[in-house]
């Protein structure tokens, strides 16, 4: 099998730009004693892959230069040398990035059969489901009546922190960066939509929290995480899932003016890795899947189509040009 | 009894002064019915007494103008008017920064009849100690072989957090202003002492967790947090207790420029107040005096006298000059 794949062509300085990666097509082995070969059908742009573009220690190893990225994707075996996958299994991988691959069928992961279509095991049903679930259920620890304030509401995972705080029963406040995405939350039954680029978000928040608020989601970082201190109400839960208005900083920037709130309001602010909560993928998938089906839990997807456009679509999350989760359709 | 108590006379900005307090005396009254009369032998300043000088809404409310403030406070019983006190008990109460008072016997606390000075109830087994020991043990969660960072190592709180982290059986660094206070700490056990007012507090920090920060307990804030942040170690527990270097400001301080750790580290950061933790205090009681009549929990006073000068007192805190706990002693 031939297969294009995106390399790390140089590190970004500040914005990524398309001219920091290159496409270059290999020639994809066949298996050998034990692996599979999978032609991939969808893979994931996720911001925390800003990250690894860095030179630097981390809970990831940075990516290198000249080889292929990684991330989440999902793909169909072509041909298998191993028992435990066929010709046609859907299987779930970190080898994203690229067209197809051939790799241990130990080291990837089937996926379950269910009605799902298979990219949302990209989304919400995938990493970004559960790092929304885990975040807000273990950190935040939401109760029925309480405020929940997410940013980067309509995103991939803030999507499905506003929809489960709803099923639990709380006040859900969302921030987002367009009319469209407004529309769209509201009218999955989120109580208060702001678009943060109209105006000041204290006052809008404020507006649209008036019991304060008990838990805040950050996937932004920055002006949000000031406003959410300000508006935090005694013993908030503050989960620190990311920072994405600070990954593209050249320098540092400073925290916010207010963190001292974190004392005088006994705060817990806690950052986590999705990782950690691997244990509760059972219950999780349970969860997530009843409430699909009932009609709790929707989901959108702004889709790319080719291998190619894979660094565009993931510049574009920085500009907040998807609605829901971002995908690069491959096949 | 005639009894002088000292008054906020004017709210502080920036770091309070002498002026912004007044001393007056009043008539004690007789006690009625179910109260007693109180002649106050000891007074507590705590940092946290700033906060509680800005007109604002927090966890306690502000003092008045031109009344007397309030502060935890040891006294004996002069004079009893309900069968639970007697003259010449001794009883803690949070009505301080007075020379006398009467109060109905309900609201005051009876020392415990054991051989610590009856100030030690301001200081180890008072409030600085519970605040000490629940952070630590309940928010920091500190594991044997790992790095404690404590700022202010050297006051009321620090030095014995720095003490039962040593018994916990973990590496203690403490950062202190003054080598007096350096050596204190040092006798007392502690690992390796940093003096933040001797240049590169971060390469200083650096080469005394070489293995990283695990539990940071914070009483300073500022650069002491961003230099605690830059070394944590993933998972670390920031027991987030004061920020005292932030108290005087008179324009908000940017926050840590590096705060994005919490995410990428996956820190928890948690603000507490003591009063959460009250159903430790049996079993804080029982431990810190074993530890004590072991010899292994030391402390300090510096002891100002005669309730007027408890306004210097209180200003010295942020000057650092205080080496353990800071009383004025008033009879």
């Amino acid at each position: 099998m031939r297969a294009r794949e995106v390399r790390l062509k140089s590190r970004p300085v500040g914005l990524p730009s398309p001219e920091n990666f290159e496409v270059a097509e290999v020639d994809v082995p066949a298996p050998g004693p034990g692996a599979v070969q999978v032609r991939n059908l969808w893979m994931s742009v996720d911001p925390y892959m800003r990250g690894r573009m860095y030179d630097r220690a981390s809970y990831v190893p940075p990516f290198q230069i000249g080889e292929a990225l990684q991330g989440g994707a999902v793909g169909q075996v072509v041909e298998s040398n191993d028992a435990s996958l066929k010709p046609g299994d859907l299987v779930q991988s970190m080898l994203g990035w690229r067209e197809g691959f051939t790799a241990p069928a130990a080291s990837l992961e089937k996926l379950p059969a269910d009605n799902a279509p298979p990219q949302a095991y990209l989304g919400v049903l995938g990493m970004p489901g559960l790092t929304a679930y885990a975040g807000l259920l273990e950190i935040g620890q939401p109760k029925a009546g309480e405020t929940v304030f997410v940013s980067g509401g309509a995103g991939a995972v803030g999507s499905v922190v506003a929809q489960i705080a709803k099923i639990t029963g709380c006040r859900v406040v969302a921030s987002v960066g367009s009319q469209e995405k407004a529309d769209w939350l509201t009218s999955a039954g989120v109580d208060a939509v702001v678009n943060y680029k109209r105006g000041d978000l204290l006052a809008a928040v404020r507006a649209a929290a008036p019991k304060g608020i008990d838990v805040y989601f950050d996937n932004v970082g920055g002006e949000h995480l000031e406003v959410a201190l300000e508006l935090a109400n005694p013993f908030a839960r503050f989960v620190e899932c990311g920072m994405i208005s600070q990954y593209n900083n050249t320098e540092p920037a400073p925290g916010p003016r207010n963190l001292i709130y974190v004392v005088g309001k006994s705060i817990k602010m806690q950052g986590f890795i999705v990782t950690q909560f691997a244990g509760l993928r059972g219950q999780f998938h349970k969860d997530m899947t009843s409430w699909i089906n009932e009609g709790r839990l929707r989901w959108e997807e702004t889709v790319e189509n080719g291998v190619e456009n894979a660094p565009a679509a993931f510049v574009k999350l920085f500009s907040g040009a998807n609605t829901g989760k971002m995908l690069v359709k491959l096949a």
